[in-house]
């Protein structure tokens, strides 16, 4: 054992450089435990040691070990266990049992992969093997992506043309241009008038040439929009919660980061990137996130990373009460509208506005004697300019000092093109646009309403939820892709399976956007086109998934308050 | 020390679930050292140890700790001591020192960072005070960014106009739009005809919704142009590199990564995000390289990443000895060619098209009677459309496989929504246009012949390379911003300061890029006022350098041939 010890001491930095009283000491406080915490190898180790503080949680979940999660959307590729190993390769040489060195920790918990990595004639590494067996795993196990050429026309939204035939027209029924903004006429023309007058393209980073009004001008929008001081545009909101939580991650003292289990995968990998401590809390479960925020000193800065709308299942964050929590143990709030900006709340700024509508629209006084609006209580807002918006780009909001710290040290924001000046443009207008009238959004939610009600009828099985998302549950890899392609072929509808690892297996869905242009005439077309596929593949329904327990809730809508009330509909129905 | 094993094995995933008979025996077969290679905390602490198979690299530098270099361009902030430390902090309770647990491996060697962690009024972390500092730092050292707001105006290339007051109008020498495609009218044309046709935004990720005819005809484009079986285009090539390294760096199994010293930061970040063992060669040091590449076992894989152009120096990649060297140690290459292609090449495929000009411009013969040309033996090409080609995005292009594993696996790729229909339109047509005319490439190159030339003969210190960059050299934070605020106060001519961290303390300049727009009437206008102004501030002038032991090779221009020679641009110019 002494051995062993000579050997972590020599390769871990911590231990080599800490003398062997502090590290006794350290250890009797348990500050040992709290520093392995910040090893992003020793971090996933302690999943079931419930660590921190004296409060004790639960036994499992409670430390993010790899982005793959039994539960939400989004989910990254396959699990560690699988990576790294090449037991598929059917040419060359193997090398030999037992030669050389080649361990990695994951290889000795499994011998056979290094036993099986293939080698070329030479004797070297076959990459093109290695690849080929990565796309045949992908093949076997149904997670494979054909991607749809689909090309959405702007004069006939939501219509598109299949690849190059353009004769061929299909209804889109997927895309996340929720509110049909990739095709309004006021951002078309602001983007053309930018192109004609600035060219095509930023021309450098943003701190080289690639600096203008345009970034200036997009940026106060989103701050007004959001109610914060400042915001900083990204080439992406992946890029955004990335850089921003692995930033925040890496540069806060003893920073802890909580994540909601049906976070993003962008959220999941800048938490992963940030190397510190972190705990996933289960999807919107708020005893687990305060059993894990009481575990953790006081005095640490945390951070609670979450979404406002789960885009794979319609679900809603429940902002206030996290708020709550957040305000008890001293943490920050990280909330990602991106599913939710330019259809929720007066001015379309999301889920956070919406909750407090009257005060944001009229200036109301705030419901229960509230002094802050949940809006201006969230510390941090990110979200997209690629989906409601139209365009494409992602950005953060929040305090100036907290936006010029990301603007001043994040690579993915520093080392990076900006986005062409047309596209910020149009983003703006957008913005703009949807801030100053709410018909599009309550055009959409009642052709939300209206297929919702339809299916139900029919009884199509949907994931109940509050938003804008109509998920049809399929529950099964194959029947979902079959069903998809049915859909087009037979039927000229485009709604893409959705499929592991984007969702748990068991649980692939059919994801149908309706926007306010997927009028009762083309959805009458798309319930008649499910009936049929459903019909064709013998698809389970509503009341099939019900006696199976109703996974995902099926069958339960009857629990579920719309974000966009009946109330709130016909009051802003003009 | 039997405390410190137990405490170890606990902790440590890989000491944990082995048993101690597998670790005496790994100890002694040295594979531990291989695993905790893959350990990304012990890998960095590895950079004494030079322990990888039986020969005998060099004791320094050779495995990658942090993304902050000592020489090279686009280092991201601040080194990992630096971080997580509030001793700044102006208000709130300190911590006092001996309370509580909150120590990380940094603070246990900087005991004073955690006992000046600052807290507000509640006892929480401040986190407004914490970022505040962040910025103060930035302040102090002088790397704190100021952005020009810069408006590149198209039908005045290379003219802009500063902030919201059009009439005040500046010519821009720092930008990135090297042949000012972002003003081609042939790219203009495609993006209105697109934006009319198809709207702002792709509505979706490439996998739901976002797949059309733009992105397959841009990839087939830019598969074509690099003679590649496939290619992969991403938000930018910041996400492109980081993507793809940290992909393959965490897939491969045993990967080895090697990367010179001067590559940009998404590479850094993706080789870091890879969490496998790598090694820095220092820059362009072919023995370096080779020493580092000897030392990894024969069957390992391993891949060297490397640029074609480097941006700040101008420094020119050794292609082909660094593919010789794969070839005789099994590694595939990773060329970054983003600040080369357009320029480089007939068909503005890079400088690895470049090498073998008149083979792929009229097919003949190779030289020296090889049998696969350098674009050919690339393995894996990145570039942009952000620069030469005036848009925005990155790519990737290599095999088909590889890029479908790359397609298929990669969550940067995977999880964003597409570039815009019309942006990518665009870029194909700019790829296109580049593709078959030289004349912009030709004119760009005879600009920065005349400009280099009249700064020698002004004893205007210049980094001296074989590319179109030219590094007006000034050696002191402060002096480069007077220098560019001057120029652009009383000059009207924009170039940007390059400060550290994006150039290392002591090596600060004015990085200038002509472009065909730049002509000698543009050029003579920039040569008055650099002579301004270095008289004005009393900037060191190239023989005031030379006496200085000519850092950074000012001065010794002469050994330089440049990759478009002066034969090449004869033969070329019509």
């Amino acid at each position: 054992m002494d051995n062993i010890a000579r050997q972590s001491r020599a390769l871990c930095p911590f231990l080599r450089k800490t003398s062997t009283a502090t590290l006794r000491t350290l250890a009797t406080k348990k500050t040992l435990t709290v520093a392995a915490g910040q090893c992003p190898v020793m971090g996933s180790a302690m999943e079931s040691r419930a660590s921190f503080g004296t409060a004790s949680g639960p036994k499992n979940n409670s430390v993010m070990a790899e982005p793959v999660r039994s539960t939400g959307p989004m989910v990254p590729p396959p699990a560690p266990t699988a990576k790294k190993t090449q037991d598929d390769c059917p040419v060359g040489h193997r090398i030999a049992s037992g030669v050389k060195v080649r361990a990695s920790p994951v290889q000795q918990q499994k011998p056979t992969a290094a036993k099986n990595a293939v080698l070329n004639n030479k004797g070297n590494f076959d990459y093109e093997c290695f690849y080929g067996n990565m796309i045949d795993k992908k093949l076997k196990d149904k997670s494979y992506r054909y991607f749809n050429n689909v090309n959405r026309l702007a004069a006939e939204f939501p219509r598109a043309h299949l690849g190059a035939v353009e004769d061929e027209k299909v209804t889109v029924w997927c895309a996340n241009d929720y509110l049909g903004m990739g095709r309004n006429p006021e951002v078309l023309e602001a983007m053309h008038n930018t192109i004609d007058k600035y060219g095509s393209g930023a021309g450098g980073t943003r701190n080289i040439a690639g600096h203008n009004r345009h970034a200036v001008e997009l940026e106060a929008t989103i701050a007004k929009l959001h109610k914060k001081d400042a915001a900083l545009v990204f080439s992406s909101c992946y890029v955004a919660n990335d850089s921003t939580l692995s930033l925040l991650g890496q540069r806060l003292p003893n920073m802890v980061l909580f994540s909601d289990s049906s976070n993003h995968a962008s959220m999941i990998y800048g938490i992963k990137h940030g190397n510190c401590p972190k705990h996933i809390f289960k999807h919107n479960d708020l005893d687990d996130l305060e059993r894990k925020l009481a575990a953790v000193p006081k005095e640490f800065p945390k951070l609670i990373a979450f979404e406002s709308i789960y885009s794979m299942s319609g679900s809603v964050g429940h902002i206030e009460k996290i708020l709550d929590l957040a305000d008890k143990y001293g943490a920050i709030t990280f909330l990602d509208e991106v599913h939710a900006v330019g259809m929720y709340g007066p001015h379309g700024a999301g889920v956070a506005e919406h909750l407090d509508f009257d005060h944001h629209q009229t200036g109301a006084p705030l419901a229960n004697g509230r002094t802050r609006s949940i809006l201006d209580r969230v510390d941090i807002i990110t979200g997209t300019l690629g989906k409601s918006y139209g365009a494409v780009g992602g950005y953060i909001a929040g305090s100036a000092k907290f936006v010029d710290m990301v603007r001043s040290y994040a690579p993915g924001f520093i080392f990076t093109t900006s986005l062409p000046p047309a596209t910020m443009q149009g983003a703006k207008v957008a913005i703009e646009y949807q801030s100053r009238t709410m018909s599009d959004r309550v055009l959409q939610q009642k052709n939300v309403r209206y297929l919702k009600s339809e299916l139900a009828k029919r009884g199509i099985p949907v994931v109940p939820n509050p938003a804008h998302i109509c998920p049809v549950f399929v529950g099964d890899a194959d029947k979902a892709r079959k069903a998809s392609d049915l859909l087009l072929s037979k039927h000229k509808i485009y709604v893409q399976a959705i499929n592991f690892p984007t969702v748990p297996i068991g649980e692939e869905r059919l994801r149908i956007t309706p926007t306010p242009g997927h009028n009762e005439k083309l959805t009458d077309e798309l319930i008649d086109a499910l009936e049929d596929v459903f019909t064709e593949l013998d698809l389970l329904r509503t009341n099939d998934w019900k006696s199976k327990g109703s996974p995902c809730g099926i069958g339960k809508e009857e629990s579920i308050v719309p974000l966009w009330t009946n109330e709130l509909i016909a009051k802003h129905d003009i």
